[in-house]
């Protein structure tokens, strides 16, 4: 069966949460460096088709500073993107739950409702 | 609105194009690598949740071997994947479209029907 | 035989750039977001040990922009890295020639000549 | 001063190390994928130029497997890099030392004595 609208802002949605954390993990990250490194991983997905809003945000208080700085995974951050296909939005989420970030659907509504 | 089982699915789906788009675009890449890398995003996507399978085609003939090698990008694969949530089975695909690499849904169907 | 500290400022200096690319290599990038992933890339690296600075260049002239954006690569970038270990200062370059990114060493000196 | 051979190829090394540890940092393994993920990890730098080997053993006893993946780090690798820049051989090594991963040169020798 061919995906519904809202189906497919679903996808756009997954997308740009698998495209964000496997294109930045590994990232060198310190607190000094979280918040620019956060900003352009919100311009650069925002890049992306569908995609109408990212909001990126990186806990300093999550980075282990022993040596100075970390590299970024995702027990580190709090990602939120909302995607538009039609007059379907969706906004996803990734975050930490139960100690391992977790991707999840938080809505999908018709902009027209 | 929460979202179904369905679009869960497909948020998923999109997710493994996402994350073995972005994991892998700049990977040094020639002729003699090309079945390698592709074995190992197979079976590295193949791990997250809810993936049932995952297919990459490299395209030797798609790389510029000029300087022996290439970086890899979305122009040069073809890219199926299969996920799976409840009773609920989505393909999505990637291929080269009018020159540019483009990721959509194939398929979504109940495994039950 | 054992590395020398001016060789081993060479190799700090070739691990700065090919972390540096082959971390944000993919990345999708418009003339509008450049900027900012430049400034975070910078940021990122100089994170990294022996790292003194670190300059981004990302070229919007460079871009495709047919859909609006393009990913990242070496074609669209000038970089240049300095580090440091004991006295030795390295400095080292990514820009293209020929076509075709390549990274050089540009200049390997004591600080205290 | 314009850099030696020598210096030139821990250079190169350094390339190696750096690009191979930021591309594939954040890939999904687990015991099982490990080994074809080493394999296209070796098979994919060594297309660089200068490389000669590279050996990349995946250790699956460090890998977390509560979830039954985890995501590529250092902690996990042990990796060795030859290159050759004329009659100059060097050899690196990423390990974990002291519960963090470290990049150092081994060995820089003249192939010719």
């Amino acid at each position: 069966m061919d995906a519904t609208d809202a189906q497919t802002a679903c996808f756009e949605a997954g997308i740009k949460l698998g495209s964000l954390y496997h294109q930045f993990a590994g990232t060198p990250v310190s607190p000094d460096s979280a918040a620019s490194l956060a900003t352009a991983m919100e311009a650069a997905i925002e890049n992306q088709p569908h995609c109408e809003s990212v909001s990126v945000d990186i806990l300093p208080a999550r980075l282990d500073t022993t040596h100075g700085y970390d590299e970024l995974t995702g027990a580190h951050m709090v990602v939120e993107v909302q995607v538009a296909v039609e007059s379907h939005i969706v906004r996803a989420r990734m975050d930490v739950e139960d100690g391992y970030p977790l991707m999840r659907l938080v809505e999908v509504r018709s902009g027209t409702a």
